[in-house]
């Protein structure tokens, strides 16, 4: 059976194969995007695990939307406007799949950051958009060239991760989101807010959504896989209804609807006092181990690499020399360390500059010490 | 922002909004598929549950072809060959998403059954297939007609669901399995075996799948939505490696991966030892429901009315005097029955001879007999 020219084109993902090399237990591994499983809340899961088996229509078909509850708990968190809905999903990825499938024809144009995250290419490749990218530095996307490709391209959609980015770190400040808003309004292109880190601030101050200055242009991915667990697979999206009524109608065809009782669970998490208090531990947890990678790399790498301190997330991200970089990973996991190289996080991975990915939830203060000196020797010896 | 082409043309869902209006307490609801709440084995479940907070992994990331404990567990109990593998799903509607999206070109030719399930209209229909329907009488689909749509169209895949059918209730005999799957063979096209409902067999002798004679041209999609809870979202698919590679490939961006607790729920409900004894109630139950409302129909509806009897499943097909169907659903909520009018089952609407679905797993013996009562008197009425 021949498959689907969609998918014939989809590239094998470096990152899973990667990360199968890293799950050797002596390889130290900076390369997934991990939470350390020690962070997980399943203490105050435990109420609501032990209260399921009387909460008999959790078990029976649900909602496409989502478990009724759990939405209208998150209508009020997320204080949305009457005209703008929650839609519960199989983790944010799903969101993001949903959009794609909702609302890209072959060809139409998506702008992307670059570099961005590998499995937003992976949803808007398989729906075979014309990828086009803004490039990125400290202070998020260039807004000159974005314009230009606003102008230039008509796109149908700006997809971004504002909050401590995957893979750079990068958080745009007040006065980048305004202007992205802006244009996006201007230009009438929607922006997609890929928000699965933004909890994960320990330093520096909470800033607003992009998409609270351009809330009926927008639509917004939230995760609980790094504040809770990724294993559950809870992720909402939220917009206006007449961005989302389409989404419902895919998500129908995709899956009638999410797990019921893990939307339970996440419900109950959330509503648990000492919730707060668990994510204040797993934001010092997460900050003291980027406080011994960041460091580490500071001695220990020599001066033609730039690091760019971050102030929440889960990824580092390295400017090296110029260098061969998948070799340089490849080395790197001869020495017992996994990184993810740059051109991973290319469309087209010939414009990557030499760079690599480290996460620094996953692996612990001891462990990370281990990995950064292992890589400066690497570093060394290649020079 | 313009909807995708492939979105704007799914049409809404008929069944949707008849189960919106089924869900009033004053009417008795034969239209929906859904499972009877007190089958739910909960009690099997508990064990697991309890357990779950102990088992930190499953809150982890999985693998994307799910849960291997689980993979293991079917892998053997389903007696596959060494080519072959399991992935599990959200469901088994995500397992023939997946096998669209993997496979079925825009204006690739799939068979169907007419009528056929709802929700694989929507899939293929979303990626835009050229479907096209074999007739289907009681004893399975029409041969001469499915051989000449081989012949003629040489479509990539026949989509069918053999057991208890999803409207008729349909059961294809040994014989049609093993000429089906001959068929399948001989002409290279991809049997898509979509067996929901096969564990609810009360009554006549089990069957092979058809797939078990065309172990290499086909793909098997299992629920356990029917037999444990649809709200757990787990279902399951298994064919040949080369089949199913494409089929991660595309679950990968579609969400990762499915929820892992509830999977490890779902081995802890097949591994416990009155699981049999689980399933044999489920059997007797929906056997008796399933008497009384065919003893209702025989005692009730005038001889002009045709009701096959069925070994299993959920449903019952009633074939009508000419009539408007639609208009008669109507008239039967106003006097708070639903069912399901045929028109919904058919990829045309025209070429649907006048029938209706009736479910008989959800409403007690006694609602069955008052809903039976009303629809003939709304049929006499009509008369």
């Amino acid at each position: 059976m021949d498959i689907a020219q969609s998918v014939q084109q989809l590239k094998p993902s470096y990152i899973r194969e990667i990360l199968a090399a890293a799950s050797d237990k002596n390889v130290i591994s900076l390369a997934g995007g991990l939470p350390d499983e020690k962070t997980f809340p399943i203490d105050l899961m435990t109420p609501t695990l032990e209260a399921l088996p009387a909460m008999t229509q959790v078990f029976q078909y649900g909602s496409t939307s989502g478990y009724e509850p759990l939405i209208e708990h998150l209508t009020q968190a997320y204080r949305l406007p009457a005209t703008h809905q929650v839609i519960t999903c199989t983790g944010s990825q799903q969101g993001l799949d949903l959009i794609a499938r909702a609302y890209v024809n072959p060809n139409d144009t998506v702008v992307m950051e670059a570099p961005c995250y590998l499995g937003a290419m992976q949803v808007f490749g398989l729906m075979q958009a014309n990828i086009i990218t803004v490039s990125q530095d400290e202070f998020g996307p260039n807004i000159q060239q974005l314009e230009q490709h606003f102008k230039v391209s008509s796109p149908k959609m700006f997809y971004a991760v504002p909050d401590f980015h995957n893979p750079t770190g990068v958080c745009w400040p007040l006065e980048k989101r305004r202007q992205v808003a802006e244009l996006c309004i201007q230009y009438n292109v929607a922006f997609i807010e890929d928000a699965p880190y933004r909890e994960l601030r320990f330093a520096g101050e909470e800033l607003p959504l992009v998409s609270d200055f351009c809330p009926d242009h927008s639509i917004v991915l939230r995760s609980f896989s790094k504040v809770a667990s990724p294993g559950l697979r809870v992720g909402t999206i939220t917009g206006k209804q007449s961005y989302l009524a389409p989404l419902i109608k895919v998500k129908q065809g995709a899956d009638l609807h999410s797990c019921v009782p893990v939307q339970a669970i996440v419900l109950g998490l959330l509503e648990h006092p000492d919730f707060p208090k668990h994510l204040a531990q797993v934001r010092a947890l997460y900050q003291s181990r980027y406080n011994t990678l960041f460091q580490a790399l500071k001695t220990y790498l020599s001066d033609d690499c730039q690091i760019s301190p971050v102030e929440g997330g889960m990824f580092l991200w390295v400017t090296l020399p110029k260098c061969d970089t998948f070799k340089l990973a490849q080395e790197l996991l001869a020495n017992n360390v996994a990184v993810v190289p740059s051109p991973v996080f290319y469309p087209t991975q010939d414009e990557a500059p030499p760079a690599m990915r480290l996460n620094f939830t996953n692996a612990n203060s001891e462990d990370l010490l281990i990995a950064v000196q292992r890589i400066a020797d690497v570093l060394t010896n290649a020079r």
